[in-house]
């Protein structure tokens, strides 16, 4: 861990003119440096200002006001590092708030690293990782329903199953090494049935938490998507629909492993990580055909492939060529008859059997999405699960770490019930234990808690 | 005046992403809204909190919970707008910002506008026009300078300094009405010459104010500046010196009545507003004689030259040229023999004499700009001011009230003098307390009061 003994300090606000800037300031020296650059109107020094209150003054920078700010002191513990904390809230500016720090810095504050208020937080055992992985995630939030996920009390619930897991873990571990210490006395411990009995109840809670990842993953992580279609039948309609009905939380992404440009939409509570593709078909001209070979590499990558199909002309050849493909596919397809709007439907539906189980009419002049909207939120999230209430599992991360205690829980679960393997058993429960610490960050690596927190801006 | 029944909010930090975001509601309505979408952790009603107070809860949009955050109430009056005003620190971004306003819009606050806040405490006399304007310009401060001088006590000296003026022709106003009204009684009231006295005295606190403008012009307006010089005299070296020295700290700002960019930099206590010209040659190339044109053209607008010239080559018949061109501008001049590191000097110095009065040895390549910004301090800037303490006259509006004010208080003055014209000095002194009036705000049009808060930024 890096040395927690500097006060640190930054700009907690996103920086720019505003109406108003908030510099935050933690650690043991925060009273002490703060007294050094403020005044307050009512004279009172920074040590006896009552906690938690916005007492209103002026900061100093070498000896002469620069700004009227309030600040307000919350003593450790009762802030949000767990340490002394002092945030001044001043002018916004972009001149004010660097002469605001400069005056700190010379004061003694150091400037704080990326995320580093945050990770005071978890060290004082303020947050666990899997909510400070949240908060990192909240102020990039791409949805609504990912305010809800990592905004809402769904962050809290996950982080409480996650340590009541790890107790009960913790539990079953010290009452068998009793047994197997002291084999022949009646410590009033557990009999090996009611171990089987607890043992089975926790995998039951973890497979209750492990079934959230697949809607926290949707949400959080969001859904590899491409759309597939031959020229004119509504793909970039249906593109701009998707894209261009919130522009303000639209991203653009450059793609990890393949050249593609990835665009996250959301669509219901699923965030859709939308691959900008060229049209699929077969193409004389070398760069069209270089667009097209991306496309079909997209597609095998994608988890959601969504085929726009053009309901008012008959099927030709190559529809015909982009169905066989849809069968190389292992996402969820969904066709989409575009121009549905207009009668008679000349596209003969019964081709698609075997190729495409979903199939929507659909008319992207008139831009209803919500059918489809639906659609994907019953394929890829769990309709009973409220967001910003219930726990949910939403990083690889702990997810990895959760099913493999899972797992480790089993082997000791099948070694207790063979009835001689009491050993065996230990092993797996603390393999189990350990697992389930790095959920919530109790052991996990200084490598893994810097890469969280990497994330983060300066000032979180 | 725009209604002041609704109650508004808005996002008072910068948009995007940051730790922290602060959103603040003003209005007779700001608790009961809070209400509808706070809840405390302690339980207590928005309306039973105390004032200032930072105290912990959930905001709620659709009866989910979206974040949790710090709420402040502050009561009125005893809040920035004068009004009850609830301040809310959420975490920081986008989407979670916008969720938390759509959630007060749907409680009933509607959006505030730019400036609304700090409107609102202008009509409720929590501070005065001249302080409202030194804030507008705080929240975009170019340099230093401003910061002090819009940041420090210098805004609510100068505030307090032209209230005072303003009671002083009051205070004088009325007494010279009751010797009027009753001009055989004995009322106590002030003789002729007190009268004249009284005058004389707030005559000379005017004119110590008024003298204070040109600092206060230097550092808020700044000083147009242009560069002149021969190619390969160090013109460029000059121009990167004075503006790379703090990147962060330089605009572009397109010339109101030039089609010349111009770049504000601070020099000492001085902002400049260089000129980006070309330079000053006789030309055949006809795109080069439209820069050098332009190039002359500003430099006959400008405040400040600084006249670029190579100590290391003997005078030319160019800088022959522009020394006769120098002849003909107004604004202050100073020499900088350039590349005065190579000795010997080779420029023979003594052909400025009668062009120009200042000249600086120099050196671009040694970077030293420090006599250069003490010389320019002491021409655009008093000394004896002490910027971020002292009441500094910063606003061409303010000055030329003020100005005015003082030319009806010399005619009053006059006409008591002459011990006849006593309806004239009362016409007088009217005139008077209507100008100062409107130096701080209290008799001035609506159209001025808008163009002022326009500038502002929304949230504040």
């Amino acid at each position: 861990m890096q040395p927690f003994n500097r006060t640190i300090t930054a700009l907690s606000t996103p920086p720019g003119k505003g109406g108003v800037a908030l510099i935050r300031l933690s650690g043991e020296d925060a009273l002490a440096i703060a007294e050094r650059v403020f005044r307050a109107k009512n004279g009172k020094p920074v040590a006896e200002l009552p906690a938690r209150y916005a007492t209103y003054g002026d900061v100093y920078l070498e000896n002469e006001p620069i700004d009227d700010v309030l600040l307000t002191v919350f003593r450790a513990p009762n802030s949000y590092t767990g340490e002394d904390t002092v945030e001044i809230a001043s002018h916004g500016g972009v001149l004010i708030t660097e002469a605001i720090l400069t005056a700190l810095y010379a004061a003694g504050a150091t400037p704080a690293s990326p995320g580093e208020f945050t990770r005071r937080a978890y060290a004082a055992g303020k947050l666990s990782l899997s909510e400070a992985e949240a908060i990192g995630e909240l102020l990039d939030a791409k949805s609504m329903a990912q305010v809800k996920l990592f905004g809402g009390d769904s962050r809290a619930r996950l982080s409480g199953e996650l340590a009541s897991l790890y107790e009960g873990v913790r539990a079953l571990l010290s009452s068998l090494c009793a047994r197997l210490d002291y084999p022949d006395e009646d410590l009033g411990e557990l009999s090996s049935d009611e171990i089987l009995d607890a043992i089975a109840s926790t995998k039951k809670r973890c497979e209750a938490l492990l079934a959230t990842y697949k809607t926290g993953k949707a949400v959080a992580e969001g859904v590899p998507t491409v759309l597939l279609g031959k020229p004119n039948t509504g793909k970039s309609s249906l593109y701009n629909l998707l894209v261009g009905r919130d522009a303000a939380i639209v991203t653009d992404l450059a793609g990890t492993t393949r050249d593609v440009l990835e665009t996250t939409v959301p669509l219901g509570r699923v965030l859709l990580r939308l691959s900008d593709t060229a049209g699929v078909r077969e193409s004389d001209d070398p760069v069209e055909r270089i667009g097209v070979n991306r496309a079909k590499e997209a597609a095998k990558n994608a988890s959601l492939v969504l085929v726009l199909l053009d309901a008012s002309q008959p099927a030709d050849e190559e529809d015909m060529a982009l169905l066989s493909f849809l069968d190389t596919l292992e996402g969820e397809k969904i066709a989409l008859l575009n121009k549905s709007d207009l009668s008679p439907m000349q596209f003969d539906a019964t081709l698609l059997e075997g190729h495409v189980a979903r199939v929507l009419p659909f008319s992207a002049k008139d831009g209803d999405l919500s059918t489809l909207s639906g659609l994907v939120d019953r394929i890829f999230t769990d309709g009973d699960i409220r967001l910003g209430e219930d726990a949910v599992l939403f990083s690889a991360r702990s997810h990895a770490a959760l099913k493999l205690g899972y797992e480790r829980l089993s082997a000791a679960e099948e070694a207790l019930r063979t009835g001689y393997a009491i050993d065996a058993a230990l092993t797996e429960l603390e393999g189990a234990l350990s697992a389930f610490a790095e959920t919530d960050g109790r052991s996990v690596s200084e490598d893994v808690v810097a890469g969280i927190f990497s994330k983060f801006c300066v000032g979180k």
